[in-house]
This record gives C-alpha cells, structure tokens and sequence, in this order.
C-alpha cells in the first residue's frame, strides 16, 4: 500500500505513470495545449477519473521543480488507494459487522489525516472519499494521519451516492452526522454501518443525507454552531464503538 | 473578556503593561541586562508569572516591529484570563454540576483552539492551563477556536496538582485521560468533574495523574499507539456528556 507522493512532470513521464496505473490525484495541463500526446494523456485521464486542471503557463511554471513541464504536470497520490472490495473483505476476514466511514467531501489534509488517525483506533475497515471536491492522499495527510495511512485502506469513488447504495446492497446501514438529525445516544448505530461525515464548510450534500438510513447529531450545548470536523468525525465513531461494545459483549 | 493579541515592546510600554494590569504571556529580555529598568520588570513579571526568556540582540531585533525594543519585548494574552472562582459560580448559577477540563501542558496552540472549541460545545464551564510548558492564549488559539474563547473561559494556573487539590476541596473527582486507563465506559464519570488531557508528547505528568481519582481511556483497536490529543478530548468530554444526559434526565 506504501508510495511515497511524487510530482511528475513532461509528457512522457506522466503518460508513463499513467500506463504503469500510478494514481494520478491532480493532472495539469497548459491552457489551450491540444496536439496528439496530450490528448492521449486527457484520455487517461478521463479513464482513471483524475481530477484536470487547465492552467496558464506561468502557474505550471512556477509549480515545475526541473523547469521541464513541456504543458504537463502530474500529482502522484502519497499512497495508493484501496478497493470497497477489500475493505468488507478484511471485516469478514476479523468475523466484524463492517464499520466504513464515508467523507462527502473533506477539503483540509489535516482533517483527512486526523480522520483517517481516529479511524484507525475505532477499529473502522476502511474509509471512502470522492474524487472531486476534495484531498486526496498527499504528504500533509499522510504526515496527520500519524502512521495510521499505512493500515487503514482509503477508497475513492466516483460517485458517493451510488456507493451507498452498492454498500446498501451489501447489507450496511448508513447513519449521517448533522446538526439537525436526532440526538446520537438515542439511535441504534450497531451491525454493519457506513458513517457519512460531510465537508468543512456545508457538511454532507442533502443528495447523501437523502440516502441514509438514519441521521445523527452530537449534543450542543454551546454559543457557537459546529465542532471540527475530525473532533466530530472521532465523537461520532466512538459512539458507534460503545454502541458495538456492548452488542457484542454486553457490558 | 475581549482584548486582543498584542507585542509590546520597550522599557516603558512593558512596565506600563504589567503595572495596567494586562497579562503578559511571555517576557523576552537582552541576556546580561542588569540595570534598574529591566530588574523593576523582571520583578514584576515574577509577581504575576509570567514565563521569562533571556535572549540575544539578534533575537530581539528579528522579533521586534518597530527596532525600538530597548532590550525588552513582552508578548501579551491574545485574550484576558478567567479565574476558577468564576467557573465554579456559572456552573453554580446554571444549577449543574461543574465540568471543567485542564491541560497539563498542550503545546500546539492549534490543539488548545480546537479543545476549547469543544469544550464549549460539550457545556463545559471552564478550562485550565499551566503558566509554564503549555501554549498560552495566542491568536492561532484565539481562531482555531471558532469564536468559542468569547463564551467558554480560559483560567492560568502556578501548579496544576494544587489546582486539583483545590478543587477536590470544593466537591469535584477527577479523571484522568491515559491509555493506560480503565475503558472510560466503565467508569462513573457523572457529578462534578475535572477531566485532566496531558500535552502532545508524553501524556500528564506522573505526578498528576497521582492526584486523579479516575484514570480513563479511550478502546483502542488500531495498529497506531495514539489519537490526536483535541480529538481524545472531544471522545472523552462526550462519554462525560452521555452520562451526564443519562444521570439527569434518564435515557
């Protein structure tokens, strides 16, 4: 699962990673550039679902470390990205009801990183993010993440509502953080559960919340409206290990 | 409550400061200055606390705006100082029993924003830092506090051990966060409560961790051997909150 977080630059060397099924997160490309070699690279691009960005050549310039861009640089993912396949896999494998948490949408990597920390010691399976509208796996995450990227799978999709409802299918309840659903101690969050937690700034799209089965919120009883987003994230998935706790174990 | 961040610099705007009143974070003076000036400073910095530096010219001048530093910068509180006495008397006037959290030593200003942040949102009536080894009320606090340091107070005490025997005498159990700890589920964390958080690195001192009646921790089930410390805080403030909810109103 370990690659370290690269940029790559020139149009040979990014077709290459593309070939060789590198994770492209970010591809830029010079604004208005539209011969054959890079149409090819937008090609695999569109295939492998990076996120384009089409830029003027002063900002490739500048983002360039060899000064030898020829209109094309590649962010490289710090890790590799893991499977939903895999992650109810290992579940099954532990003989655990699946825990996955799925990110609508988390733009800071210093969240991502915390989020994936906590994930960790909660015992989750694996964690999901999209692939546009958000970070992906860079150094910062990594580095936030404390060692915990290296043995909890990341995931990322193309479309966070289809994912609900394939894992729907698979037997997994979907319980969303927000502000207005009800209070957390009050739901049943046991068996197996997708925890949706949305971005820094709206929370999760009202599509997702839509798609849930359940919709929870932690007590406030404070003057200012919202928590961190990994506070709550780590708040919301311990209360989903308590709730486990006691179902498989009484207490 | 408000007032915000400041570097006052010179002989005798920082006299002034001190003698006003206003608390001074950190004093950095010219290693080697002796004269009457800089000793009447020096007094009162011990009088009210205040963690003192001796430094070199270059320092200063880096650190100065104005060049004008005359061998003295202070670093005053981004945000004034409440007193235990205060918490205690809004917890009495809000009939709840007091929950009040101290930090023994968090050194990233990021964490302690954050912590406060949370702190409010769990109903907690006040947090309490050390005057020395721990980040003050700086502006990196004051924003990653969401606006929370205007509602939720901020007390700084000499000794953290005596502050707990302190408060003991008025009524409160303590618990300490630590990994070595019982599964906080199983604890009676209701009534009044000190939750105590050691800093990033090595956890509460031994010492204190001595004085706590509770020693509580988090289930960890992951490959990793810790959580960020703001979103341990969230985890336990909230085990704190559901037995609270449970003890008043029932379930």
């Amino acid at each position: 699962m370990r690659s370290e977080g690269l940029t790559i630059e020139g149009r040979n060397s990014v077709l290459e990673a593309f070939r060789s099924g590198k994770t492209v997160d970010k591809l830029f490309v010079l604004d208005g550039c539209q011969d054959g070699p890079v149409r090819t690279i937008l090609r695999e691009a569109k295939r492998q679902g990076s996120f384009v960005s089409f830029v003027k050549k002063q900002r490739l310039d500048q983002m360039s470390d060899t000064g030898k861009h020829q209109g094309v640089i590649a962010y490289i993912a710090a890790y590799e990205y893991s499977t939903i396949e895999d992650m109810l896999k290992t579940a099954k494998e532990k003989n655990e009801p699946p825990f996955l948490i799925l990110l609508d949408g988390i733009e800071d990597p210093y969240n991502l990183g915390s989020i994936i920390r906590t994930a960790n010691q909660a015992g989750v399976h694996g964690i999901i993010i999209p692939k546009k509208h958000a970070t992906g796996l860079t150094a910062t995450v990594v580095k936030a993440s404390a060692g915990a990227i290296h043995y909890t799978p990341v995931a990322k999709v193309t479309n966070i509502v289809q994912t609900i409802e394939y894992l729907k299918g698979q037997g997994l309840w979907f319980v969303c953080g927000d502000m207005k659903g009800e209070i957390m101690y009050n739901l049943d969050l046991t068996g197996p559960i997708g925890l949706v937690i949305g971005g820094e700034g709206s929370g999760a799209s009202r599509f997702v919340k839509e798609n849930c089965d359940f919709i929870a919120s932690i007590p406030m009883f404070g003057d200012i409206n919202s928590l961190n987003v990994a506070v709550a994230t780590g708040i919301l998935s311990y209360e989903i290990v308590r709730q486990r706790q006691e179902w498989i174990y009484g207490r």
